[in-house]
């Protein structure tokens, strides 16, 4: 992709405090002169009977064709009869792969000064499958399903993710004491994309004993890969050692490459449009998406940026304890590049 | 209980470092003038048919007629055609409930200082039911079963705890979001109970968002209850942040109130029978273990005597940086006693 062909990417702002946080990605983008151009789809107000939730179809079929997007909060309206925003996006565009790199922010202190993981989460399917029901009254059953395909398929990612990214560890995280053949299963995929990794080290660690390990010795992890639920909970136990969910980026990987980018973190309706939320998740999950269309230099550039400004300690939103706005937050950035 | 009347308790030793650390828990039993008696049973070197496992159906008797136990780590020996041994004194006395009292050790630094919670298991189902099975090739499923009679048996052990400790608040930990049958029921049970503890404050966490909080802020934390798989995760996570699974007691309670009290650490075979383990986590559960027969005042005696000498820093096992031997550091909290 050179600097004169534009891309196309589809921009979701999300509710609440998302238009506020995707103007700050747009503002950073354009002073970095990155070669993108914005599709902008909102959540619609109604649901659509071919994605069954308030997603529309043309905002699906935006990202499949341009194959990169961003994706700010959304909030899903409460009620039935439609599914849940997000995990309608994993579904419909096979989002198998949520990828969270978690790394200590220079400058803003937390309990832990040395965390630099990535975990890798199977995004399809496991304790997610939606099959649970009633045996007899009284007793209910929720099915975790494993198969071969999306666990080689989320083990293949992860390890070519390491090879790339020049890490040297894949950890798979389960509980195959207890769920022997399911997270058994999820194992032995790995175990064989593993061998087709011999420059990767592989180990296997039981969620119990990892959830121990990283709150005590957080740097002693490199790459995580795991079922879906324990990616779940692992990446926000992750996020909140280097501050939380308003610091840390999250990419979505789906079939035949499609990358979704996405501030993981709520939508924060008693701050929204007051210009005090935080943009870093967001601004971070753009770098992850610009990464994965190997725009490297921009991304350094942008990333680079956003972490001296939050060093300098000078321009920091209410949340990490700071007293700037949304807007001059992002301008300082601008003005770092 | 008078102190002339013994109580009898089962107490299995264990494996590996399991007979010194029991024997640590003698020691100081008797230095406090405890008045029970040890029935000793051991782990079987052949497989009894009426329990499927290496633990004896006489030891399990023993505990059903005692009611009272207390047990060191034991090691599942590997192999197919038996269960493991933890599950089977679980499943065959009916643990219900897996209490993990969670404090920050005065004098032992870790990044947290202000852990001071409790967190409450359920111990006999949900993805612990052992139903798994293959769909077709590559494709596996385990089943979480969740029923109405275990959950609330664990919420009323819960809220009954947090009152008898003047707790005052309890969490149901719980994905409800996405596992809506199963967890939405044990969320229901839940919030039944709580309606018959107007005092007990009582909100429900979403587990990806309890584990973040508790990273940040364990602070927050009170009491928590939930499924069996999250008590697993969670109970661990907690342990790590006040020092490992070597600090920390834990009591599983059974129907007819039984109570077994358990190191919930490895048979750490390396140090085995070289005087170097550190029995914490089997003393502090034998605190427990006296603090529900209702031995109170011998409770916090032996509890002040353990945390003292912690605190002291001149006795401190190799696994806390210390030079101090087993019976060393055994002998200094009989001499604060
Ligand atoms: C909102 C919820 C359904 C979602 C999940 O459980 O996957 C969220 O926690 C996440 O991690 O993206
Ligand atoms: C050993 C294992 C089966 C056990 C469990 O998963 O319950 C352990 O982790 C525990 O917490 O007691």
């Amino acid at each position: 992709s050179s600097a004169t062909t534009p891309i196309t990417a589809t921009l979701f702002p999300g509710d609440g405090i998302g238009p506020e946080i995707a103007e700050s990605v747009k503002q950073v983008f354009k002073a970095a002169e990155v070669p993108i151009e914005w599709e902008e789809h909102y959540v619609g107000t109604e649901i659509d009977p071919r994605t069954q939730s308030f997603l529309t179809w043309e905002s699906l079929e935006s990202v499949r064709q341009n194959r990169v997007g961003l994706k700010g909060p959304m909030a899903t309206p409460i009620g039935k009869g439609h599914r849940s925003l997000n995990l309608t996006l994993r579904k419909e565009l096979n989002l198998y792969a949520n990828v969270r790199p978690c790394n200590s922010l220079p400058g803003y202190k937390t309990r832990y000064d040395d965390v630099n993981l990535i975990t890798i989460r199977e995004n399809t399917e496991g304790e997610y499958s939606g099959l649970e029901h009633q045996v007899v009254r009284g007793v209910v059953e929720s099915l975790k399903i494993i198969t071969r395909q999306a666990s080689l398929r989320v083990a293949e990612y992860a390890f070519h993710y390491a090879k790339a990214h020049g890490r040297e560890r894949v950890s798979a995280i389960h509980k195959a004491n207890i769920m022997q053949k399911t997270d058994g299963l999820f194992l032995k995929c790995c175990r064989e994309v593993a061998e087709k990794y011999p420059e990767i080290t592989y180990e296997e660690v039981v969620i119990d004993n990892c959830c121990m390990m990283l709150v005590k010795n957080p740097a002693f992890f490199d790459v995580l890969v795991m079922p879906n639920l324990y990616g779940d909970i692992i990446s926000d136990l992750c996020a909140g050692l280097v501050g939380g969910l308003g610091l840390t980026p999250s990419c979505n990987i789906g079939e035949g490459g499609i990358a979704l980018a996405e501030a993981v973190h709520g939508s924060a309706p008693d701050i929204a449009g007051k210009n005090l939320a935080n943009p870093t998740a967001l601004l971070l999950s753009a770098v992850s998406m610009l990464r994965h269309l190997e725009l490297n230099d921009k991304a350094d550039k942008i990333q680079d940026a956003i972490l001296n400004t939050i060093a300098g300690g000078k321009y920091r939103t209410a949340d990490l304890g700071g007293t700037s706005s949304t807007t001059d937050f992002t301008k300082a950035i601008c003005d770092h590049l």
